[in-house]
């Protein structure tokens, strides 16, 4: 209570004959009121840690992100256990990946190695090892929420993010249908070509099967069920590989709309004279961001760099590949639909991502802005922070996720393109 | 009053025994006494909505940028309405090039898509895009032009830019002669080679539409009516492309020649004591600078990205297209002020854009020579300000414009060109 | 012991109602009780010059890094004597290796120069590069095993570390058995090969030194002492690459190693409010180990440069050569092996170097969350040479070792792999 | 007087307890005393403008930089006038040389353009730029180095540079006498290859005239008198491209130079107690050579450019035009020489102009050392000085000249050898 008194003083005494401002707290109760009222009554209702439950129980179905009590109320009953079903279930579909990845090698080096065969052992190593992640993820997983709970509240006087859920419904949506178009234009396109070669339906899934998993097929005999298993790990591996794109859009945009929130307010007080305990406060505010940042880096900072590295293959690899060899229709609608996709979805990935830097950026022109006589060593502080530190996520620190980035990235898949282009025209 | 008198005393206090400096405003007074006069009697002779008027005007006539009050003396009189003949006039030519464009992607697909037949579709894509972006430039032109105006009037004791207008029109005319000489070898070019497949005036038309709108009579049959809005939508296609440039190029220099006013006037107290007061109206100055370029920013990145992506795309394709199939001498006279005419605008505008990021730099030295006791928190800020911002127009963020920028952009179409030319090469 | 009195009343007032702060030593003291017990007892231990004594030892029996007092228990006894045994020995390989470069290079061009025949001259030029660089170490290494004593001496305080040792060996034992089973894989190869065209033991071994050195045997007739000669040429050639990287990897995860240890001190006193006096200590221990890396960069950056081109050429070669000429199985299990083990060698190696500029830059976090009333001069200094500092290995000042010039280097090697194939393709 | 007594007197209170300090002035004296001696007795003689005297009047010899007073003692003589014969000699051989190139530009576009026929154009055109530029410089030398002599006579404290002189004279003979061989060479193989197809010595010379200008001949009928200006203007072309090099890094050396010394005097006082008056002289020095260094790229930075880009372009296309077609021995030798010598002088120029940049970065470290109670206002501004301000000549602003991007300009060769020569190949 003494401490609020002598903040108002120090206030009311700084200020003198500049413009008259409403403390903090103040100024956003007026502003954000339905906001606000909303969050007393309900006030877990918009953490993140609400928002991403129904993704990551979705998830959790194909064996993704074990961890215990994301349905609960508050992070702090997240836990995650080795002894425990979801684990095994975890493992259980890691260790079917690491078999098509063994047969995938196998068949690979007795044929000879060529590229476009060399693709389907990439496939299934980029889903087991996106399996690997997302179990090492999840035994970090229930600390990091507790921090990001941690920040939510502290940071409550900015008010929630009425976007926030939106965004991810939006996102989510987008690329998990996306993704199911993509896997059953696949299967048709497959299914089609099985049903050129043969006429009744057991010989059409037979032959349906062959073709898609030859290179398991090649080692052990058909069997229905050992068709079903193949089909499930294809499934499997496809779901992890969009899910690992989508969830880290989902983590990157909501630590982006933390960034925002406290923009939001920065602007609010643009060009005012603040006491140099509220400028302090965001300050604080400000550097337990970048921490959380930090953490979330260590966590999914190995993922990052491996969606960037599949995506640019796989980039480079398709359009290469299909180039003026699309003799039918729906052969067409498969490409330009897959690639599409493909593209969709890491520039969706990739934005986003980028967003979280793009944001950390702002604070700078509001500092800047500071009047001469509300300039103090906070505000410098403040000012050297944002200046010098670059607030992103990295592909394991590898490179930073900025725009930049993404236009040198954009850029190299360019030369590529052109160079194999060349290529596939100068060998046919 | 009293701040003045107390100005003149701090004045007197801190200059002591240096040089004996004359205040801000009566050092510029003296100096530029012939050019205050003139800005006394016509103050809104020298603003930049009043030297960007009659090329705005020249816009409209083909339908871009539809606001009002273009020719009003003052810019608080701009108004951008939705419900106008301007917008009417603007959408239709809108949905006009986007018919081209649907024609163009209809043709391509069904040919199959080569990269020459691509380039039409790229055309009047650019073109459909380019008459977009100023519709949605347009809503955002009143607020810019005020707050410009505004830094203008706040900054007139820096006295007015007599180049300002020269340079806009000598950049003017060289664009958009240039562009017409281009259009019209363009013409001559189709119409000789129309000439030689026919002999009536009448056919020769008929050839010479046929051949520059394939892709168009390709779906509806041949008519005149028909021929003459498709020459005008090519017309108004060519003519906002090279716009485009040229107003990027012309805001880019009224800018920077902002910070270059600003920047002559601290060359003018380079080494000399000056008060804090003094060094914080500079410093405000430059932040409000700063802060238009911003908005500037947010207004026509997108353009930026769009004018820099086409002309890198055709600087390109239209090398390697062209290279070796020169048989005509017309041929050759048009391909090569062609290509030297889009080297030539693409370097003018390059370099207008960048000249703001090197007027912004200037500063830093003039600051690192204030001498130890004329140092003070306000040269301090204005110093961390100048070394750790970079002002700028970006391409939607995704790069800044700068001198360094322009030579890796030269240096990567060198690298596509050696490996698009080998390939050609190779090719035949 | 005033100083320390009043240290302490300083503490006790500024710390005066936030967390209790035991200062500096006390905390380190009770935290690493078992390590500095035995830090006590044997101080001599864990010094650097100890840890790496018996690399250098086995360097020795190869001529490399010719200095005396290498076993002995101080840094200080460290001399090098250019009349000496050892430096004797390292003239007389150097001169041997000389005679190689020369005779392959007169081989080379009278073939005429072809990638393939170059690749020898270049192996051995590198090798003689290798032995005269650590003759320029040797000179300059007593100098910095003194200093680097000197350093960790000051900061015993930070403990010693434990992993270390471990660390080393593990590289030591990795890099030298590989290095090992790469050779023998060589030389059994060429034996077969030998075999193919020969029956006799002796005639095997002729065949063999024929076709292993035809660039030497071409120019003197064959002997079986020049045989044993040219073996022992390869051989010294070939460590002497391998332990270049070795080297630069042991050095350079000691010195991170150092930071490592401030950086952890730096962690415990994270968020607490701290006397300048002890900040000032912090960060003239971070100051004396940049001295530190700036004289190790003047002693190894030459051979950073020649490791990281040496690598690069190999890489890009390697595959490039043998790509799709695997007919044998142990033709392909020596190629597999020796391009594996050269990527996991300059990754190592890459990573190891890099490690340094990574640790350079965490203090940076836990400066800035000094809190408001810890913040003084000496938190500011050490705050600005911790941004604006870049504290890395160079490649003879070329290039700083960081991993974004890692990603750079990877990019380069895959543009030029995809480039060089495609030529390999077209080719054939 | 009364100053310099209070000077010393904040020296005794500042330095206390530690180490005690002989001012600034005094330390030089006794460290340096024969220097000083000499530059006391003979004060011009180490003068830049003394030790460039020679080698530019080597330069009017051929009409490069036509100067008065360049031999006189001060270089307050210097005077440029349009109206003397000095001027009048070069604005003849300014358009022998356009004669050249318009004749090369005739002959390329008649014959159709290939990369070979531009080369002589191109060799022209470089050779005009040259002497246009030059011309250009000639008119700003007098004013560069009046302000050079300034900083020469300010900074004479630090004494003189007893390797400047054998530098510069290294350089020279190095430069000259290597471009002297390759040109005499070259003329030998043009000599031998006119003497395969005639044999007496005036058909010889008409043969051997025909083939090296065959561009100009093709106009104009053979004569004796065309002929020998022909010859004049490919030696004087020869000549000024060499000298270009070579002008540049000698400038640039000796910039680099004074700010060597200034570093060598920092390292004297490294770790010292300093009070802010000596800092702040150290620190106006530093300024005054960056605006020294600003002023030289002012004058210089189009050469720098132009230099940078024609040895840029006459790596590649050398190697690229002569690889696989060196029948003869003199062939071979001419070539070898002539590239080897392309690239030393290449390197040459790139590092010299590099070594501004890596001087202007050493006095970050002795800055950094300072002690907490040397630590001053003074100091702090010295550091943002030398932390933020990239000190270094540019290619027109496009580029810095720095150890990192010279290792850019390398990968760029490396990658356009490895794409051309592919070319090359494939062709064949």
């Amino acid at each position: 209570m003494y401490i609020i008194k002598r903040l108002m003083e120090v206030l009311r005494d700084q200020t003198g004959h500049t413009e008259t401002y409403l403390p903090d707290v103040m100024t956003i109760s007026i502003q954000d009121k339905s906001d606000r009222h909303a969050a007393v009554t309900d006030p877990e209702v918009n953490t993140f840690h609400r928002a991403i439950a129904s993704i990551v129980v979705l998830a959790q179905c194909f064996g993704l992100l074990p961890v215990h009590g994301v349905t609960a109320p508050s992070a702090q009953s997240l836990r995650f256990r080795w002894a425990s079903a979801r684990v095994v279930y975890t493992a259980f579909v890691l260790c079917l990946l690491l078999f098509m990845v063994l047969f995938c090698s196998l068949y690979t080096l007795q044929i000879g190695g060529s590229f476009q065969d060399a693709q389907c052992m990439i496939f299934y190593g980029i889903g087991t090892a996106t399996y690997a992640m997302f179990l090492e993820i999840a035994r970090r997983w229930p600390r990091l929420m507790v921090q990001w709970s941690t920040v939510e509240q502290k940071q409550s006087c900015y008010g929630p993010s009425r976007r926030l859920r939106l965004k991810i419904r939006c996102i989510t949506a987008m690329i998990l249908s996306g993704a199911a178009v993509e896997h059953l234009l696949n299967e048709y396109n497959n299914l089609k070509f099985a049903a050129q070669q043969a006429n009744t339906t057991t010989s059409i899934i037979r032959q349906y099967m062959l073709k898609s998993h030859h290179h398991l097929f090649n080692y052990v005999g058909y069997s229905h069920a050992c068709a079903a298993v193949a089909t499930m790990a294809g499934a499997l591996a496809t779901f992890s590989w969009n899910y690992m794109d989508l969830f880290i859009s989902i983590t990157s945009i909501a630590l982006a709309e933390r960034f925002r929130l406290l923009n939001r307010h920065l602007q609010n007080v643009r060009g005012k004279t603040l006491p140099g305990q509220i400028w302090k406060q965001i300050r604080e505010h400000y550097t337990s961001l970048m921490d959380l940042t930090d953490t979330l880096n260590l966590c999914i900072s190995h993922m990052v760099l491996l969606s960037f590295g599949s995506n640019l293959y796989f980039i480079c690899l398709q359009l290469f590949n299909t180039l003026g060899r699309l003799a039918k229709w729906y052969e067409r609608v498969y490409f330009y639909w897959s690639f599409g996709f493909l593209i969709l979805r890491t520039v969706t990935m990739s934005l986003s991502v980028a967003s979280i830097n793009d944001e950390s950026h702002l604070p700078r022109s509001v500092l800047f802005a500071v009047p001469a006589r509300g300039y103090n060593v906070e505000v410098s502080r403040f000012l050297q922070l944002v200046t010098t530190c670059e607030v992103a996520l990295t592909g394991l620190n590898f490179f930073s996720v900025t725009r930049t980035m993404l236009l040198t990235m954009a850029g190299t898949i360019v030369t590529y393109e052109i160079v194999l282009v060349q290529f596939s025209h100068n060998d046919s």
